[in-house]
């Protein structure tokens, strides 16, 4: 019999561990390759498998057809014509061959790999002599090279082509791609830095490419860049710009500002400077900032940027849902900052913002189908708010193709002589320890169920730590092992650790209760006042109209009704969904009225709620994330 | 028996009647002096006690401690030394006056009239020679007169100045202050004009002052110079300014902006003159703008203007309940306002407005002692606001003092040969049909019972038509005449019309049930999302800490609570309570939090709601008019 037991909560002080400096810096975890991780879920394999198959090929089929590789032949010589799209359209075809590197990692492709191999052959012609590299300022301004840092995006582009070559290297061992990425950054070193040219990208990127390039390349000269674009960010007296994060000094920032996606790569890549170097003030900017964000500018969705002036942040507890920007790629830069945070820290009130994220806003940016894609990502929705096949700025697209097959390597973190389990996901897992390798298989229904069993297999028994994550919406979670339940875990940070000695055929099982609850936004949430959210486990539920009789506005869910799960395997590849007694009010006709005394007469309905992830999967209408829980609220 | 019916409610389009022009223009209805009105209820009828007894001598001794009335003397040559104060003082000591000749005119009082001739005797004494009187420019700026008229109050004061001296020679029958006046009036009237000097108030007033002048005397140069005042607004091309409604010509005025006071003495003035002249555009701009104050900007309580920066008021839906400004001269504007849109019209829908001003935010101005005033008047509060027995700025007290006096003249209105009878209180009232005096005799325990008895008396038996306002908040009325049921009677904008022979003895019943409803707010008014007021009759609720266990913001108020209602003879004056199954959540800590599941247990807990007039009357502390539906509203 199990002992049934409630994990204390650990309070949150972050506390920055500094033991481990070296090769990992101040870094508590390190990270786990998403080739170490095999999916076999429910949830995200299928979803990993439409990336491959449709995604993939969707997006460098877009990228042909709108010249953004064709522009590279021009820039090689090698091709007529002006060129073609956005300034910063390079980025899009670097990001596709991103996510095609990573998704050859875990699923060899020869046909594929030939293919991507030939476009980077192009991009490689398009390399000028001295190293630069980009399609628009070789065909249209060659002269205008590094002159308009804030609005061009040379450096963004250079960010993404860097980040590309070392995914492909990584899952290839070609280094075609990587000596064209060098080259172009040994350029850009020659022209900024803090004995030469003062210059800021105009778009932050750069900074995570260079410190991937660091860590695959070992070369101190990346990391000394990257640490040189963040120490100049600021520190020019005009312009200031909030929208770029170039207002103040990094380290003297305190509020998450400007432009969303911008923002999140910027502190994604404080946070990986941070982590190798350690230094104490940006660590504390990273805290305030990442308190600022999860406490008054987050969707409940895992969104964040509010605003549609600027694809900006708002204010404190601006978070208005029919009017909400959340961009796609805003969400994936949080979940991005959110990780690399994680690791740092290994704290799980990280992998809350990761899960919360990655379950709900996130597979909701593209379509079951895979072939259309969100670029905003509201709360409600009046029925016209749709996703599409692409964007003339096609950067939510590609996004979305480079990070649906890193999702695995989330899911897990370690130490020397532990294993971190962030994220419950069936399938398999190896961890390399000092002690050797770790097989994880990992059995559970997540996120549709809170319980799962681990069966830990170390290539040689050992002691080591498996620690489990309790997330944040869990308010009594279980384990055992072997059948034994552990009636008083450590907790460390928010995961409950079983440090022990393991042998081949140990198994843990862990159980994680998943009532619906009813969410509260605080009270300065003006768009949510009187309003629950419904989440169960990390979902996020919300009304569409074509479950609830044509529309959702006029319903409301009274605090007692019962909430009742079904799991439907043959809805929207196989989903829970939340059934309730709701109460449909006639429409209250306000015109020309200010007070109106309550309506009495309410017509009861069932309520039927499905998971953001999957709305407008369906016939097109009214959704809502954010239900009243009485009448005269408006949407 | 009675038959019970319901009324048809009434498009409320507003249609003008041309009916009637001449001695009162294009009026539907002429309005009944106080003096013909005697209460004894037990609402109205001790408010004026207190006001006679404590509130005038109270106004008078604050008026006279803090140099306001010897500022007169000090203009008069008759004392030395510095004006005192504000430069619009003499304001205060003119309002003061008002309503002591409205009181001496219900209840004289040798003394008080003496004290009060006295009074004007001193300021008659600083008249100047050529009949400019304003103690500030005399004892300060002799050579400044009329060069700010935008700032400085110099009509103001001269409107303020001119109602006292009529109210003073309808009271006493004496011209000392009248003649004082229209000396002043002269003067003025020889300075600005279409041909003469452009001059706008920067405080509008005069234009009240001026028609009750004309209307008081007969001669129509009095008329002329108030429609000049409004004609001239918003013609000069700068400085424009919103503040003093001066940005354009109050005919292109589509919105009510700016200072609330000036707004609402503003169009209380445009509708006196409109009324006299019939002129359509003034008709069609009051329309327009009233229709905005009470769709968009009109606080439960009656209150308006809510912001406090520019004592303004706001946007469309603007209407916080903690900052809200509300300030009692603008609610009394209002009452003004609507008092004489409801002469002009004769549409019920007027007299709503009035009612729920007079029964809520205006008694709430004063204590029930009558010696403290709010100047202020927010819908909630932490406990930190309260009446003062003073203010600098002293328009609130002195504003009161007059207009409590005037309140019962607002409960009838007449023609040739119909009585309206627009608000029920208990008493008399001697109306005056060309048939001859009809004596009302109303007995009723409103507002706290709907149920009224009028027993119709005129001097000699004739054919009129009574004429029955029912309230918006009337959902059922029923009415009789001599014990027999009125099944259907004519309904006349929002009045049931008795039109027959009357003799005698004859005995109208009316009966409007008042359940206790819970008012919503558009769902614009992001302040009221979850909330409900409760309102019974005209009367509008709240909750105080000192009923409800110290603290009333971790209240709720379920839908489904009943709400019982008792009648209290011995709190606050005698007051209707209204309780109710409440709950009390734990109060939420939504430090460092954004979102938080609702809370599981609440405590069971009885509210008591108290009318809103009657707040802070005892243990300072919480109040709230807009009670939460739900938890996890803030205040």
């Amino acid at each position: 019999m199990e002992f049934r037991m409630i994990f204390a909560t650990v309070a949150a002080a972050c506390v920055v561990s500094m033991a481990s400096a070296g090769e990992t810096g101040v870094a508590r975890l390190k990270a786990v390759s998403p080739t170490q991780v095999k999916l076999s879920d429910s949830f995200w394999a299928p979803r990993l498998e439409v990336n491959r198959t449709v995604t993939l090929p969707h997006n460098i089929k877009m990228c042909e057809e709108t010249g953004r590789i064709s522009n590279f032949d021009k820039a090689a010589g090698k091709m007529e014509g002006k060129y073609e799209g956005a300034y910063f359209n390079d980025s899009d075809v670097y990001k596709v061959l991103e996510g095609a590197a990573h998704i050859l990692a875990a699923h060899p492709d020869k046909d594929m790999e030939a293919r991507i191999a030939a476009i980077i052959a192009r991009i490689a012609a398009a390399q000028q002599p001295d190293g630069y590299l980009n399609a628009y300022y070789t065909v249209m301004e060659p002269d205008k090279r590094w002159t308009d840092l804030p609005k061009m995006h040379e450096l963004y582009c250079a960010g993404h082509m860097t980040e590309a070559a070392v995914a492909w290297a990584d899952a290839t061992g070609r280094t075609d791609f990587l000596d064209v990425a060098r080259k172009f950054i040994h350029h850009i070193e020659g022209i900024f830095g803090f004995d030469k040219r003062h210059g800021v990208p105009g778009h932050e990127e750069i900074e995570l490419g260079l410190v991937k390039l660091y860590r695959k390349t070992g070369e101190d000269r990346y990391l000394k860049l990257a640490e040189y674009f963040l120490a100049a960010r600021g520190t020019k007296p005009a312009p200031k710009s909030e929208y770029l994060q170039d207002h103040i000094p990094i380290k003297q920032q305190k509020e998450i500002v400007g432009h969303a996606v911008r923002a999140m790569y910027l502190y994604s890549g404080v946070t990986d400077v941070a982590a190798i170097i350690g230094d104490k003030e940006y660590l504390q900017t990273l805290d305030t900032i990442w308190h600022d964000v999860v406490t008054r500018k987050l969707y409940v969705t895992g969104g964040v940027g509010a605003r549609h002036e600027g694809e900006a942040f708002g204010g404190a507890y601006e978070l208005p849902n029919d009017s909400a920007y959340a961009e796609t790629c805003a969400g994936i830069g949080l979940a991005f900052w959110a990780h690399r945070m994680l690791i740092l820290h290994g704290e799980s009130r990280f992998a809350d913002v990761l899960e919360r994220e990655l379950y709900n806003a996130f597979p909701s940016s593209v379509s079951l189908k895979g072939d259309t894609y969100f670029y905003v990502n509201p709360l409600s929705s009046k029925g016209e708010h749709h996703r599409k096949p692409w964007y003339g700025c096609a950067c939510c697209p590609t996004n979305i193709v480079r990070v649906m097959p890193q999702v695995p390597g989330y899911a897990y973190a370690r130490s020397d002589d532990g294993i971190w389990v962030n994220l419950y996901m069936a399938g398999e897992a190896t961890i390399p320890l000092k002690s050797g390798e770790v097989k994880l298989a990992v059995d559970t229904k997540y996120p549709w169920d809170g319980r799962v069993k681990i069966n830990v297999a170390p290539k040689t028994p050992a002691e080591f730590a498996v620690n489990l994550r309790v997330p944040e919406w869990c308010e009594k979670a279980t384990v055992s092992v072997n059948g034994t339940a552990i009636a008083n875990p450590t907790m460390d940070k928010g995961y409950a650790v079983i440090r022990q000695q393991w042998n081949t055929g140990d198994a843990i099982e862990m159980d994680m209760p998943m009532p619906v609850r009813r969410i509260q936004a605080h009270p300065n949430v003006a768009a949510n006042r009187g309003r629950i959210a419904l989440q169960r486990g990390p979902m996020v539920f919300c009304l569409e109209a074509v479950d609830n009789g044509g529309k959702v506005f006029d319903l409301v869910l009274p605090r007692d009704s019962e909430l009742k799960t079904e799991f439907e395997p043959d809805m929207l590849g196989g989903i829970l969904t939340v059934k309730a007694r709701g109460l449909k009010y006639p429409a209250r006709d306000w015109k020309d009225k200010l007070y109106l005394p309550t309506p009495a007469q309410a017509e009861p309905v069932e309520l039927t709620a499905v998971p953001y992830c999957v709305w407008d999967n369906r016939a097109p209408g009214e959704m809502t994330v954010w239900i009243p829980e009485v009448t005269g609220l408006s949407n």
